[in-house]
C-alpha cells in the first residue's frame, strides 16, 4: 500500500461499513447529536488452549487518543462515501450527511472516563466509557476496539511469559512474524506488559527505548561461502562491537563448534581489555545446552556472560526450560539458580501474535441514552445472560484485603460512594444468590479505577512514558492473590456489582421482555 | 502513536536491530557491496491444531514493493542510529558506515524473482529470490517477511473457510479484532483468498471494492432506549435503504420479535416496490435458527432474501452448520440446499488473526554469495536436516498429471530445464531412498512458478487488481487433488528436488562438516 492509501486506510475510514450507515439513519432521525453513552470491556480472559489468564493489563489507550486527534472526515473521504452505490445504482450516502460528517463530525464532543495503561483488569468491568453524540460515539467504536483490544492482549501475554521467566531480562523479537504494521503497536504492549525491550528499530526509537540484538544465522554463512570459518565471523562482529558481544553460536553445531569458537573470540576481547556479554541459542534442546553452555563458559572463566535464549518461547516453554534446568543442572555439576539469573529469553512470534489465544473479544456496547435532559438505561437482552451487558452510567471500585491483595472489583452506578459504606455487599451479575459481605475491618483499601481521560475531547490525564505504566503492571501484579497470578487454571478474580446495579438492571429486563413483543407476532 | 512517529516507525527503521548491526559488519570487511541471494520460503503449512492446511495462498507482494519503494534512510532515521550508545556510552554506528546508508544505500540494485500473489504454494519452495548487495538484501529481511507471512498467513485462511463454505458469498468483518493496522494487510490478503468483500471501508476504497455492513445491535439498543420499539428501528432502516434492507434479527429474540418485525417491515418495503435482501443471525444456534428463519421467510413469501450469519465462524464452525442443516432442515420441511445456498458467512475475527496458527514460519536465507564473479552456493546445517534450506541459485516447477491436477513441485538449479526432460526424477529432499520418476507420458504440463519481478529496483512484473488475484487461486485450488483441499488430515503434497541440486547440497554439507571445526576444539 502507498503512503497515500494509508492515510485513507488508517484515518476515519479505518471503521465497519455499518457504523457509517447506521449513522446515517441516526443522522436522518435527528438522533445524531443526542448524547449517548458506550462501555467498553471484555467478557473473557484469553484462552490460550489448556491456560487461560487470570487476569489482563490495560493497554492502548494514548495511542487511541493519538488516533482520535488525527482522524478527520477529508474531501477524499467524503468523496469516496459519496461515490458509493447500493444495489439498485443510487446512492448509500445522501448529501446533507455528507455535510454533516465534513462539517460538524468532531470527537471535540467526546467524555471519556478510562481505567488507565498498565493496571490489572478483568472481564465485564467498563475499561473504557464513552460518553457524546450517538454519531460520534458509534463511529469511534471500530478504531477504539481494533486498538485496545490487541494492545490489552499483547500486554496481558508479555505479562505472563514475564512471570512464567522470574522476571529475568525479556526482549520482544517478533516483527517478521507479526500482523504487519500492527507489530509496532504490538512491541508497545509487551513493553508495557513485561518486555524490556524489542528488537523493532523504529517503535524504539519512537518510544525511547535502545532497540537490541547481535547478529543472524547469515552473518556466519555469508563467512563461511567466503571460505573463512565461524570463529572469523564471531571475530569480525566482537572488533566491532567489542562492549556489546552476543555471539550467536548454533549455526553449525552449539557444543562442538559455536561455544568453543565464542571463547576463543571472548578471550581475545579480554586481552584486548573488554567484557563480552554473552551468546544467544536459537535452536535444539534449550534447557540441556544452556546447562552445556554455562558449564564451558565457567570452565573459560566466564562466569558473568549471559546466555540469550529464544526459538519459540513462551510462557509454557519457559516452564518447562527452567523446571527442566532445576532437575537437570546438578546433574552436570552446574548451579541451577546461577544459570537461571544469567538467562535472557528473546520471545518472538508467540507473544507478538499471542500465541493460543490470537484475539481479544473487548466489546463496545451502548448503555444510556440522553433523552431530554434524563439519562436513559440501555440493555441488551441475549440468549446468554453472561452477554447481557451492564446498564447505565457505572463506576469500578478495587476492594483490597486487609493484607492489601486485590480481593475483588466492585461496578456500580455512578453516584453510589463504596468507599464510605460500612459493609460492602458484592453481588455476583448472574446469580443472585451469590454474595458476598465485607466489613469495614476486612477491607484496607476502596479504590476507584476509572479516571477522567477527555473532556470535549481534550487531554485531562497524565500520558507517562512506558516506565511508569510498567511500575503500575509491577505493582498491580504484586497485589493480585498467588492464586490468580498462577500460570495454569488461575482462581476466578471476583467482579461483583453492587445492589443499586443489579436492581437497575433487573428491571430493565422485565421492562423489556414485556414490552417488545414483534408487532407481527 | 503519532503520523510523524509512524513515520520513523513504518519506514526503514521498519526493522530488527541486527540487521543495521550485521550491515555494520559487513561494511566494515569491506563485503556490504557483495552480490548475495536470499531465499523466502516457509517450512510448514498453518497448522490450525487438529487441521493442518494442505496448501497455502501467496500473498502480499505488491505491498512489500511499495514499501521498497517508500523506505529510504532519512536524515531523522540517521541522527537517531547516530544517538544509539552501547553499554560503555560508545555510539553503536559510526559516521561512515551511517554516510553510506543516508548516501548509498538503495534498493535500486534489487534483483527479485517471485512466485505471483494469489498462486497456490507449498514449504521449502522458493517463493521469493532476492539478490542483491549484501547489506542492502540483509536490510530487506525484516520487511519482507513480516508482510509476505502474515498475507499470505491469512489468503490461506480466507481459502480454507471459502471452501468450507461451499464458495457462498463470504464477507470479512474482523477489524475491531485484528491486530491494530495489520488488519488493512489482513483484509487484502482475506480479498485475495476468499472473501468477496469486506466491512473495513477505508482498505475498500483502496483495493476498489464496495464496503459490506448493515447495523448493529446498538441502532435497536438506542430505538429502545427512547421508548420505541424493534419494529421502528427495523422501519427506520429499511426506509433510508430500501435496496439494501439487511436487519440484525437478534437483538430481543430472533424468532419470536426480530424476524416477525423483519417480515413486517420487509411487507412494507414490498408495497413500496423494494425488495427486501435479508436478516443477519449474530448469535444462538445459526444452523438450528437459519432453518426456521428460512421457514418464516418462505411462509412469509420472502423466498429470496438471503440469511446472513456472523459470530465467531471459521472452517471448521461453517462445516459443523452445514452439516447440521443438511440433518435438520428435512425435519422441518426446510429443503437444505436451498437454504445452503441463500446463506452469506460474515467472518471476522477467526479469520483476521487466523484463529489457531497465528502466524507463518517464513524465513529468509542467504543462500549464495558472489566471490569475485562466481557464485558460492551458502548453507545453513541445522540439527534437523528439515531445517537446512537448500543453497545455491533455484527454479520452481509445478508439474501436472494427465489429469490436468498438481502432482509436484520441483526445485531445480538454475538452469536446469525439466520441461524438456523425458523423464523427471523427483528427489525427496530428505530422504535419498524417496524418489519418484514421471514420464513424458504422465506429464501433461512443466510450469515455471518463479517470474521476474524487480530488475534493478524496478517493477517488470505486472500487478493486476484482487480479481485476477482471485482467478489465480481458483485456477490453481480447482487443480489440487482434492485430498489436497480436504479440511482434516490432507494428504502431503509432494516437494521434491532434482538430482543436481541434492549433489550440490550433499556436497556441501560434507565440507562444511569438514572444514570448520572450532579453532578452540
Amino acid at each position: 500500500m502507498k503512503a497515500n492509501d494509508r492515510q485513507t486506510a488508517e484515518g476515519i475510514l479505518f471503521t465497519d461499513q455499518y457504523q457509517l450507515t447506521m449513522g446515517q439513519v441516526y443522522f436522518r432521525m435527528g438522533l445524531h447529536e443526542r448524547e449517548a453513552q458506550f462501555d467498553h470491556f471484555f467478557r473473557n480472559y484469553p484462552d490460550y488452549g489448556m491456560h487461560k489468564a487470570g487476569y489482563c493489563i490495560n493497554a492502548g489507550l494514548e495511542w487511541v487518543l493519538d488516533w482520535m486527534e488525527e482522524a478527520h472526515f477529508r474531501e477524499k473521504d467524503i468523496a469516496y462515501l459519496r461515490s458509493q452505490k447500493n444495489r439498485t445504482g443510487t446512492r448509500v450516502f445522501d448529501d446533507d450527511y455528507l455535510d454533516w460528517l465534513k462539517h460538524h463530525f468532531s470527537f471535540e464532543g467526546i467524555q471519556m472516563m478510562a481505567i488507565p495503561e498498565g493496571r490489572v483488569v478483568h472481564p465485564h468491568v467498563p475499561l473504557t466509557i464513552v460518553r457524546g453524540p450517538l454519531i460520534v460515539a458509534q463511529i469511534l467504536e471500530t478504531a477504539l476496539l481494533n486498538q485496545l483490544n490487541f494492545q490489552t492482549l499483547i500486554a496481558t501475554k508479555a505479562a505472563r511469559i514475564r512471570e512464567s521467566g522470574h522476571a529475568q531480562l525479556m526482549l520482544e523479537f517478533g516483527l517478521r512474524r507479526a500482523h504487519e504494521r500492527g507489530a509496532n503497536a504490538g512491541a508497545r504492549a509487551a513493553l508495557i506488559g513485561g518486555a524490556d525491550f524489542t528488537s523493532n528499530v523504529g517503535i524504539s526509537h519512537v518510544l525511547g527505548f535502545a532497540p537490541k540484538g547481535t547478529h543472524a544465522h547469515s552473518m556466519i554463512q555469508a563467512f563461511l561461502a567466503l571460505g573463512q570459518g565461524e570463529v572469523e565471523a564471531f571475530r569480525a562482529y566482537a572488533e566491532i562491537y567489542p562492549d556489546d558481544c552476543v555471539l550467536l553460536v548454533d549455526t553449525i553445531d552449539t557444543l562442538n563448534s559455536g561455544v568453543p569458537n565464542a571463547i576463543t573470540v571472548f578471550e581475545e576481547l579480554r586481552r584486548k581489555g573488554h567484557e563480552p556479554v554473552g551468546v544467544r541459542l536459537d535452536s535444539g534442546d534449550l534447557a540441556y545446552l544452556s546447562i552445556q553452555v554455562a558449564k564451558m563458559l565457567d570452565a573459560a572463566n566466564f562466569p558473568d556472560t549471559v546466555i540469550v535464549l529464544s526459538n519459540n518461547l513462551d510462557e509454557l516453554v519457559l516452564w518447562q526450560i527452567i523446571t527442566q534446568i532445576e532437575e537437570e543442572a546438578p546433574r552436570y555439576g552446574v548451579d541451577a539458580q546461577r544459570l537461571l539469573r544469567r538467562l535472557v529469553y528473546g520471545v518472538g512470534t508467540r507473544l507478538i501474535t499471542s500465541n493460543g489465544a490470537s484475539s481479544l473479544g473487548g466489546v463496545y456496547k451502548l448503555v444510556a441514552l440522553n433523552d431530554g435532559g434524563q439519562w436513559v438505561p440501555a440493555i441488551k437482552i441475549s440468549e446468554t445472560p453472561d452477554k447481557t451487558p451492564n446498564p447505565g452510567d457505572k463506576r469500578v471500585w478495587r476492594i483490597y484485603d486487609r493484607r492489601g491483595k486485590a480481593t475483588a472489583d466492585l461496578i456500580s452506578l455512578a453516584g453510589e460512594t463504596p468507599e464510605k459504606m460500612k459493609e460492602i455487599i458484592l453481588r455476583n451479575p448472574l446469580n443472585y444468590a451469590k454474595r458476598r459481605t465485607l466489613n469495614a475491618g476486612e477491607v484496607s483499601e476502596v479504590e476507584p479505577l476509572l479516571s477522567e481521560i477527555l473532556r470535549d475531547g481534550r487531554r485531562v490525564a497524565e500520558f507517562p512514558d512506558i516506565p511508569v505504566l510498567r511500575e503500575r503492571r509491577q505493582a498491580d501484579v504484586a497485589r493480585l492473590d498467588p492464586g490468580i497470578r498462577r500460570l495454569m487454571n488461575p482462581h476466578i478474580y471476583h467482579v461483583s456489582i453492587t445492589q443499586k446495579l443489579w436492581d437497575v438492571k433487573e428491571q430493565l429486563i422485565r421492562e423489556m421482555k414485556g414490552n417488545n413483543h414483534a408487532e407481527g407476532a
